[in-house]
């Protein structure tokens, strides 16, 4: 995949199962999906310059197995659709290579203000296609 | 749906858009999952008692409308499907009665030591019934 | 103490350890000390009306027992401190009358928008009198 | 001090406020705390093999200044009291070198099964040595 993060699961992650819990692995894709727009477009910030923001609309995982305390992941990101105001991305978490949990994402385009969808800007979607499967 | 659980959003579960933070909702989620084992079984604890626990498999949501601080969200949930040893459950948030986030978690029973499948137990089952959809 | 609000532990509030992680007291805390509002003044967000917002400037916290997953809590919160510009709250937190945690949060009054120190509007002094220790 | 973690803000751990949670600083202690134990100890779980665990029985911080999403910051430890079976760490979060929050944090050893008080062993107490203010 196109771009990858890595990050160490935090104690207070893991729940009494010893496990990580599973709306923080949404965090995890979360953290990743925004750290790809630092190679992308500067930061995610940088999207304000460009008029636009983008609001999660829809989200989903499955859980192949689990990750532990001080465990070393890495989040990888695609960006596997590009429409005219949303766009999809896909992740993958793996361990030592091993995938542990996939998600996907989907995102609007919106005005900062307004918050009415808005067409992703030429110069974002320029910025993003290095970043597509 | 035949069970609601009622939540006020904390004002941390709120980031810096100032809406409810998306992994958040499936704490949300996991929370009235977890209250709905209270009428079922006494508790969720009490599925030890049966030998067995459950393991998230899969869960995803569509985000609607944002909630805010402060906001009373009623947190519906119904068991959609029971299968030999897997579980499904939809979820609906709701603010005055109107429907904010919709998710589905899977679940797979499993033995609480060896975390092998395991067949849900006819006593479990039939505390489920009046919660099926 | 003069108020008390429950909650119930969270399955992802307790870390591998199989208790409430000590960082999620500080949560608990707030969420306690921001009901206070509710009756004192209508709602946290109701000091705004009064041309103010409180900021944490230091806080902290002794754990004498742990809590575990679906515990209930009672959080009681006394102000101990009324000064010009801030105020001193204490928080304890019980199960069935034992006390678990034990902690302060100390608050400045900002002027909302340039975040710089205000005097306690005469009314939000009112407001909090009946909570004073 | 003695020893430094990097860490950046997360989108989720600030608030409504924008700036980062009170209580995801105690987060970012207990992460730079866990990491001491890496040059210390080879990791937290190493504890483990000298036959005991640490416990939270008291940590505070005082809030200087304002994080915000994306902010880098380096998070300082210092062990600065080492008694027989108790452990306090002091803690500065700065952001280019600026000063935000101070905390400390007290810890008691404990056997890992019963729980109770333990004497620091001497290798323990020894790789800690280093990191003494």
């Amino acid at each position: 995949m196109p771009f990858s993060h890595e990050l160490r699961v935090r104690y207070n992650e893991c729940d009494a199962q010893g496990i990580v819990f599973n709306a923080n692995w949404f965090t995890y894709f979360d953290v990743a999906n925004t750290e790809l727009w630092r190679p992308a477009l500067g930061s995610y910030g940088a999207l304000a310059q460009h008029g636009c923001d983008v609001v999660v609309v829809e989200t989903g995982a499955r859980f192949l197995a689990p990750a532990r305390f001080d465990d070393v992941l890495a989040i990888e990101v695609a960006v596997t659709r590009l429409g005219t105001t949303s766009m999809t991305t896909e992740s993958v978490a793996r361990r030592d290579g091993v995938e542990l949990v996939r998600g996907t994402t989907a995102y609007v385009f919106v005005d900062p203000v307004t918050l009415a969808k808005t067409p992703i800007p030429d110069a974002v979607r320029a910025a993003l296609a290095p970043f597509q499967a």
